[in-house]
Order: structure tokens, then sequence, then C-alpha cells
């Protein structure tokens, strides 16, 4: 499917692009991170002097948050345009104890890269550059690229929609490809048509004005821990059917089609469940498949809770507060801002009498839906199947990518969500890879496609 | 009530036994801490060496965790000997940055003593040492003197029981006298009679075998905080009652007449929450008071938690564990090692599909009534009345001092808790304090107090 000539490149320069790879993944660009310098303006920099060595006039644009990247390839104003979509953010890489080698020192073990953004999302990123640098130097480049880089994904690109109102025109383009998500099984290739939304929320409940002592005042005064605890545990009833007041008003109920069409997808729950060292998967609401709860139905989860004392031993006390990170993953239709106003609803009833309660919001990303009869998803299912020998296969994801809604809301256009990643790849956790053979033939990919598309428009 | 030349030497010697507490309270003594050099050996070789200057025959004895300092001066075997009771460890100083000066740089605002331990416990044990100092100097001690000074009260003394029973012989005396309480208001010198115990235990609960994504993973992988949340909220009911199986068992309920008596007290709940910023007391169980709540009732408090992602920001997992320390409050009759197997029964029962628990026991000590018709008693009463020239109380409390059951039980003696503290001393919190003139008078109560003690007899 791809001229000779622009295989043999990419095969030739594999350690170049690697080693060049490994010097983006050195920057730890975590978003929610303050420091001086900044690692995330350094990052932008980096990467925008690379598209400019590419070809690209690129340039670094500040937001409200992070920078982006901003670049732009025209080959011929008749050819089509596509916008390469990616993040140059990654997540904390914290516990830091648990990673065999630095997160920010990749590592090469076993046929895999190591490091915090080896997959999500700096290499899967990086497939699209190396491909841009093989046509380049081969047959040309068959279509116009556009590139946007943000750094501020992980936080819920909270400046993108501003952002991309702002720059409208500049990024106007027929498609966009975005690679940041996985294959749905190791040996089955997958393109996106719906990702979830979220709401991320902070609640700090406070008591007493300070610690107190455990025994002098334990049963005359609120304990805040407890009191988190018990609003915490109301969240889910029995079935684990979330309680905030109206969250399942805008839910699209599954069609017994995409029920029957997941249920034909080579998977296996306590397979899946025996990979994470569980016995059940016992997350979600009674009466749906594992695959639907985390594709098509919404939740809500602790993702972070501390209060009192942690450290060593034992404390015998009151706590002043307790604190809890909780995030909500909503499904087309529902809307972060009425979910925002149905946890306040909930947070209101609940509050048990003497205690404050104090909600943060830090994020909000809608859901989105992508028809998936467009030239553009069939040019990247053919790439998908030439790249990785395998059928591909159309699938939801748990997941939120915030700008593939904002993208498809703002920009109008839709995106295609082109995953190079495998399910076992610890993203957002300890030890992240991407596996070489995915970087390589993720990056054949993206030149079939982009040598696809034109023909099918 | 004191011979002149005592109360003049007490005074005299002020800034001397002052500056001396200071040099005490300047070591890091926790008890959970481990460190090389430990600050609790150094603290037990400095305080024994004190007590070798005042004349006692004292030596650093070790245990399984912290020494103990023993000490005896025996200045006729006819007269009553008076075993003195105190601890020289510390609570964690943590949150330091709530701290106004250091917490083991103690420093004098405004008549009061501020550091940890200042009074909890080194500056209230502090008072008898002074009280010794000045009746050898004077009139002569009109008592036999042991001293027994532990380094693990404020982990819940685990190896008292098998210190005592192991130097039975050696601590034999006639009563024992503990200054680790407080008055039970401003003006209302206080002895205490009865002290609730506590189980102390962590629990761990863990879901999957690492941190996974919580979009991938969310709806279909239980997360463990929502669980560990559920858990904590189930020990309790609507009304406050503790639901672990067989709690309540062997609670003495309280006599109307001690309920008559509390109702007495100057004690205004209203206040008494304004003094903590809240504006209701919601601890405890329905239909008791306040009092009697933190007095005579069992509690369960939650001290910490914590478990996900508890930095700056957000991070979209679900965590593979979540973490709590709990400890219940247990009043006469209960037992904690019935409580520990009542919290057992309970996490069998309570801990959701899918997850694994692993619980810790930390600390256990027993509840502890002491019979208030005894000399000693009444020579602590007259001596209060004296020192602090108002009328003193007897009252329970709600703290645990562990070791003073296990001196009735193993020793075969009753103490006599003496308290010198103030209700608003931050004890076990930041900006710990002591009164000068509570360690003024107090000196002059303990001293009192060994004057009478052989009259009463």
């Amino acid at each position: 499917m791809l001229p000779e000539s622009v295989t043999a490149y990419l095969d030739a320069h594999r350690q170049e692009h690697l080693e060049k790879l490994k010097e983006f993944l050195a920057f730890p660009s975590v978003a929610n991170v303050t420091a001086e310098p900044d690692p995330c303006e350094q990052c932008a920099r980096w990467l925008a002097e690379h598209a400019g060595q590419l070809g690209f006039d690129a340039e670094v644009v500040p937001t409200d948050t992070k920078p982006a990247v901003l670049g732009e390839l025209i080959v011929d104003e008749k050819l089509p345009t596509i916008l390469v979509y990616g993040h140059y953010d990654v997540q904390p890489p914290e516990p830091l104890e648990l990673w065999e080698s630095g997160p920010f020192q990749a590592e090469v073990r076993d046929g895999n890269l190591y490091a915090r953004g080896a997959e999500d999302n700096k290499g899967q990123l990086w497939t699209h550059l190396m491909a841009i640098d093989a046509l380049r130097n081969t047959v040309g480049l068959p279509v116009n690229i556009k590139l946007f880089f943000e750094g501020e994904e992980e936080i819920g690109s909270p400046c993108a929609e501003a952002f991309l109102t702002k720059h409208k025109d500049r990024l106007k383009a027929d498609y966009c490809v975005i690679s940041d998500s996985q294959f749905f099984a190791a040996d089955v290739p997958s393109i996106i048509y719906s990702l979830r939304g979220l709401t991320y929320f902070e609640l700090t409940l406070t008591g007493p004005n300070q610690d107190l002592h455990s025994g002098l005042n334990g049963g005359a005064v609120g304990n805040p821990i407890n009191a988190l605890a018990k609003m915490i545990a109301a969240m889910h009833d029995e079935n684990g059917r979330i309680m905030l007041p109206g969250f399942y008003d805008d839910v699209i109920p599954l069609t017994a089609e995409e029920r029957a069409t997941w249920e034909s997808l080579p998977f296996d729950e306590s397979e899946y469940a025996a990979s994470m060292g569980l016995d059940a998967l016992t997350g979600g609401e009674k009466g749906y498949s594992a695959l639907e709860r985390s594709w098509a139905r919404p939740t809500l989860d602790c993702n972070g809770i501390v209060g009192g004392y942690t450290a060593e031993g034992s404390k015998t006390i009151i706590p002043s507060k307790a604190h809890a990170k909780i995030s909500c993953r909503l499904v087309p239709n529902q809307d972060p801002e009425k979910i925002v106003q149905s946890v306040r609803a909930f947070i209101e009833e609940q509050t048990p009498e003497g205690f404050t309660v104090e909600m943060k919001v830090n994020a909000e990303a809608r859901p989105v839906m992508i028809p998936t009869g467009s030239p553009a998803i069939e040019a990247s299912r053919r790439a998908m199947d030439y790249a990785f020998e395998k059928e591909t296969a159309l699938i939801r994801c748990g997941a939120s990518v915030p700008v593939t809604e904002v993208i498809q809301r703002v920009l109008g256009i839709d995106a295609v969500l082109m995953g190079f990643g495998l399910p076992d790849d610890n993203i957002h956790a300890p030890n992240e890879k991407f596996a070489l053979d995915c970087l390589y033939r993720g990056s054949k990919a993206s030149a079939a496609f982009m040598c696809s598309l034109p023909e099918l428009m």
C-alpha cells in the first residue's frame, strides 16, 4: 500500500527516529506542576524546533496554562489538509519507587521503550512526525499538514476550547488525526468512534478548626474523615448506580446492535480481571457487561483521598479536614456542566451538620461520538489493516481525549482516532511503555493514511 | 498547707527549673519514629541523669520498644511509698507548618511554655521532680519515691504490661501518682477516676495490582477508595451507633447519679463547639450529652486516610490501594481484644467482592475505673485545692493513659490522676503549650500531696 521507498526510509531511520524521541521523552512535562524553568515550555520549544527541521512553519503559542505548538506545511492548496493533534504533556510519574528505570530517562528493554509519555502521548505523536519525515524525503507529502500539539491534555485541556476558537481559521483542515489510544487487544488494532467525557472535582470537608485529641474530644466532635466516607459511600447505591440527582438524565442508552457487536469482540472478563490481579470486575452498575460499563456507561471514581495522620504508626487525632479527588466519566449526551450542578446539589443535601464543604472543579470535558461512514475512517482502517497486518476493529473507548469533541464542535471537523498503543502499556502508571513494533508500524500506518486519504475524498 | 520553706524554695528556683525543662523538651522523642541515634534513648539517658542529680538511684531500662527510666529514693522504709509515673515520649509534631515556634525549641510567650511535650507529658512529669527537689532541700522528703517514666505512651504503651510484670517487686508502692491530664475547665482543677481504653488499627484495601487509568478501566474495575469509604460509612448507623458486631456488649451503662453530677458541671456545649470553630457537636451517639459521649461512651474515629493521588492537581487513576487508620475509644468494661475480634468479624462481612483487606493492630489499652474513697484521692484533692486555690472536681476523662489500668491490675495499686494541664493546651496538636502558672502551682500541688498522704494513711 505504501511505496517501497517510504517503508525503506522508515526502516533505515529507525535508530535516528528513536534517539530523537528519547530526547523528547526527557522533558518532565507534567502539566499540573509549576516550576521555573517550566519543563512544559522547554518541551514545547524543543518540539517546535523539531517541527521546523521537518519543514514546518512552526511556533510555540501561549495559552492560559501550558503553551501549544502550532505548525503548517502546505504542499498544494488543492490537496486535502490533515490536522495532526497530539499532546506533549504527560501524567505525573508518581509513585516513583515503582519504576524500574527513571520515568524521564527513556530506556529500551525487551523491544519496549520505557518512559513516562513513551506511549501517552509523545511516542504516538511521534509516529506522525516520522511518517512526514519519510514522505517528504521520498515520494513527497500527498496532503497538506497542520500540527496542533497541546500541553494540558492530562489536566483536561482547560484552554483548548478558547484556543481553538481563537485559532480557528489557522487550523482549518478536512480531518483531524489523533493517535492517543490503544488497540482493543494485542492483536486487534482499533479505531475509536466514541470517547467518554469527564468532570474532575475536589471536595474538602472541614470539621474542627484544628486537629484534636481523639480521646478528649472523640464522641463529642464529628470526624471529617468519617463524614467524608459517608458522603462518598452515598454517591453509589447497592447496585453501583450513581446517586447524584439527575445524573443519568441525558445518557443515550446502548443500542441492541452495539451490545451485540461488542459481545463478538475477543474479550474475556476473567482474563482481563486476572491481568490486574483481580478475581472479579466489581466496578460500575449491575446489569451491564464490563465493556458496556467502561465504554458506554458513566462512572464516579475517587482518584485520591487524604486526611488526618498518614505517616508511620499511630496518631490519635480527630483531623480538622478530609479531602477527596473525584472524577466522573461521562457518556454521550451528558453535559459536564450539568453534572457539576448535580454534584453541588448532592453536596448541599448530603453534607452533614457540623461540617463545611468546599468544592473545586479541576476539569470538564464533553463526551464525543464520531460518524463512522467518512472517507477518513475508511482511509485509516485501510492504513491500519496494512501496517499492522491484522483486521482493525471500530470500537468505543472509556477514556477521554477532550480535544476530540472540541475539534468537532469548534473547528467543525471529525477526528480519526487511530491508536497505536497496546492495552498493557501501563499508561498513567509506573513503567509506562511503548512497543518499538507499534512505534515503527504506527509510522507506516500514518504514512499510509496520508497517502490513501486523497484517493478516497 | 506546705511549709513556707518549700514554697519559698520553689519560687526561688523557677527560672532554674524552667531552663532545665527546656533542655528536656529539646529531644524529639517521638516513640513511633525509628532513627539513629534514637532521640528517645538520648532523652531517657538525660532524664535518668537528671534523676540521679536529685538523689535517685536511677537507670535507663530497655524494653522491646523505647527504654523506660526507673528510679528509687527511699528515705525511710516505714514511710509510705509513692510511685511517680510519667512519659517522656511525645506525639509527632506534624503538621510542622502550623507551629509558631519550633516544636522542639521551647519558647515562653505570654506566660505559656510552647513545645511538643510542654504539657503532655514532659512538663507535667516535671512538676514532681521540682517538688522532690524542693522537699529534699528544705524539710526533707516525707515519703519514699519511686520513678517510672516510660517512652511509649503515645503509641499505646505496648510493652508496659510485660515491663511492669517483670519489675513488679522493684516498683512496689502504696499509690501511684500520674499527672497526664487536664483541668475540666480553666477554673476547675480536676482529679480523674476513669479513663477510656483504646484499640488502634490500620486497614489496607487492595483492588487492582497497580494504579489504573480511570478512563480505560473505570466502570469495570472496582475502586478501593470508594470501597473503603463504604466500609467506613457502614461502621456507624444513622444515629452514630457503632455497628461492629457485639461492640456494646460489655459497656457499663451510665448511672443516673453520674449523669446528674455531670449536668451540674460548668460546661456549655455551644461554647465548647464554638471554641473549635464548630456550630454543632455532631460526634457520637444520639441520646447522650457531649460529656457523656466523650467520657462514658465508646467511639470509632478515623485518625487518618490516604489513597490514590493526593498531590496538586488532577490524576485520573483507579488506585491500587486505600488505607485508613482507625481507633476506638473504649469504656469500662470493654475488652480491647474482644473489640479487635469484632473489627475482624465486621471486615470479613463487609469487605466487598474483588478486594482484599489487610488489618494491622497498632495498640490496645483497657479502660480503667479507680475507687474514689482512698486516702490518696483525699490527699490529692486537698493538695490541688490548696495549690490552685479553687475547688477540685472528680471527673472522668475520654482520653487513655493505658498504664493506669496496667498499674492497677499488675502492681495492684491505684493511681491518683492529678492533672495540671488546661483544656486549651493544644496537646497532640500544633502549638502545644503549658501555662507557667500550672507548672509552678503543679509543683506545689505535688509537694503538698507528698506531705499530706502520710497523715491520711
